[in-house]
């Protein structure tokens, strides 16, 4: 066990830069325990979501008298939990997704993985969890990803999901600020391709954000009361719900929005909400903002409300060319429907059409495997 | 293990009624495992919130292929979850608080423990967890109470604090229908009296609740992004975040709220927020609104919206007699002081001074406690 240490350190998280002294862990002070080695056994190409954990987990511990404890990594099991843990009662919990990709010249890289540190850390503050230094969060997650390299998939198979959560651990009932808190990163492989067309559905009687809401964090408590809703929306034949507020879309299930608009005769336009506290700044989702004038330096990216009527009225007026979704998960995945108010905008992509999305998504890929070299590529391996 | 059976029952969650085929566990099938007694050693006087378990707990557990399994009751322990648990990364948990009371005449009573049980089936049902026959539920925990009776404090020193929570248990990563979960109910003594004046100041950056919410539910959603806000409250050294929706209050932390206005010399109004989706159907709350006619027959009681705005007009015409909040935990809180926007509200109670809301408390405690016979009150043992 290592005494914590105090380093400054000045980061941005969700936007804001701050500037503090923070007690932190060190990726030098890292304890790793591996077991036995054993050759993955898993199909690529029949890879669901979640389904296989790979043989360890990152574990780091921390409590309010005695600050950060060494990180380890350890063989995956079970953890133990005290009954009145606030994460079992008021879900106090937050989450990172992102991947590790091998490419074919056999590198491991991670995507932009500072922005999830960044992020998570964010998610961590915003639950008045302990801050650290999420540089060394880094330093422990690629050592985690070299120990775990045989479970990433090759190239044309898939990747390796990487999952990093926080939560609470005490012993104490009440809603108050968690004495001792963990951090785990775990991972699972995961398959190359996002089957089936998306089918969308506006729902309007829950608001996932809003400009008030904590929606901007990746926090547990913007994602358990949308499970029943995506439930009874799959019933009814739909992927996903589309979130509103103020009557404007924001989001879809847990990815990120985007419509393609023929403003006039070859003249586009990507429309996506922008970062106002009621969806969560995806990291897909900037990437694409940034990267499409690299492949489309003609097409104009707002970030900007919009609403359904909007929707409906281009919709009619045969101006809405691709809506697309973005997330860790699938990258970009293109929108086949979207249904309002019982009535479904079909959207109308031809076959072979070259679609604006799957350019992008294309080179989004071609980065991640290091096809393409570029700074959003952080080579581990 | 029972098989599940399948029953017809119609019950009222949250205000709706539905009438449903669910399959239950059973009080009948409950398997009791007791560790060896041992006395029970705590101050009532010096009781905290929620620190001392007692040494039971009752675990029910659910798999989606063989339904409910039958309900124990085991040694308190921790409890092992699987690091994938979506509980540990989107907080799908809910939970209940009621209380157990000794009486002067030695009875152990609940207090409308119906209430919490019809509540905890809707946000079970709000989390797609499986429904359950509340009616079976409380017969379980009326087993449970009897076997923790020595815990219960005297009726001068406290009451016992039941806790029935529910959450995920499941293995597979993603944000979907838990396939499995668990039912728990624990218990700590708690003392009898809230010390400490209550100041509450109002809280416009984050809207807690909604008519668009989930805020009716008692979800561990709606909680966790209160800890950090109510954390930096204290900070500033007020005890509650008053929640507002529309520039009307709504809650306070996790208490209902109520205002008194002397509408005219001597004509007396309760106000509190109607239960439109955005604030949580308080027990106490729903008490207080049915009780007080019992008391002051005179006192009009509305449930409206009440705007930051209509409150500094009517606190300027000194027509703001009192603030109280009501929950499980303090049953009746009266509240000193009221910060909006950087100007503190003052409550100018007199010493003395005998207040309708501790007129209501006294009312409520009295019937909890079995020294006035009431309707509300359900004696176990």
């Amino acid at each position: 066990m290592n005494k914590p240490r105090i380093r400054i350190i000045m980061i941005k998280a969700n936007a804001r830069y701050f500037s503090t002294s923070v007690s932190s862990f060190f990726n030098k002070d890292l304890i790793v325990t591996t077991k036995p080695s054993v050759k993955p056994n898993f199909d690529g190409a029949k890879l669901g979501f979640g389904t296989i954990a790979t043989d360890h987990m990152v574990n780091i511990d921390h409590d309010g008298n005695h600050g950060w404890k060494s990180p380890e990594i350890i063989p995956f099991a079970p953890i133990q939990m005290h009954p009145f843990s606030s994460t079992l009662h008021y879900g106090l919990c937050c989450f990172e997704g992102m991947k590790a990709f091998r490419g074919k010249d056999g590198s491991i890289r991670l995507f932009r993985p500072m922005e999830n540190m960044k992020r998570f850390l964010g998610s961590n503050l915003r639950l008045a969890f302990p801050e650290f230094d999420p540089t060394e969060l880094l330093k422990v997650i690629e050592e985690f990803v070299k120990i775990e390299r045989n479970w990433i998939p090759n190239h044309d198979a898939g990747s390796l999901y990487i999952r990093p959560v926080a939560f609470s651990m005490t012993d104490v009932l009440g809603v108050h600020r968690a004495p001792t808190t963990k951090i785990m990163v775990m991972a699972c492989p995961v398959g190359a391709y996002f089957d089936g067309k998306i089918n969308l559905s506006v729902y309007e009687n829950y608001w996932r954000g809003s400009p008030k809401s904590a929606a901007a964090y990746k926090i547990g408590a913007n994602y358990a009361p949308t499970v029943l809703i995506g439930d009874e929306l799959a019933k009814n034949g739909y992927s996903q719900a589309v979130w509103v507020y103020n009557d404007c879309f924001l989001e879809s299930g847990a990815t990120n929005l985007f419509f393609v608009i023929e403003n006039a005769p070859g003249k586009y336009e990507i429309i996506t909400h922008p970062l106002d506290g009621s969806i969560l700044p995806g990291v897909i989702r900037d990437s694409i903002i940034n990267l499409t004038p690299d492949l489309f330096p003609e097409i104009k990216i707002t970030q900007k409300p919009f609403s359904i009527s909007e929707f409906i009225e281009l919709h009619n007026q045969n101006k809405v060319k691709e809506i697309f979704v973005s997330g860790t998960a699938s990258v970009i995945g293109e929108v086949h429907s979207l249904e309002i108010r019982g009535k479904v905008y079909p959207m109308n992509y031809q076959p072979g059409e070259k679609l604006i999305c799957s350019t992008i998504k294309k080179y989004l890929l071609d980065i991640q495997f290091g096809v393409i070299p570029h700074s959003y590529s952080h080579v581990v391996q």
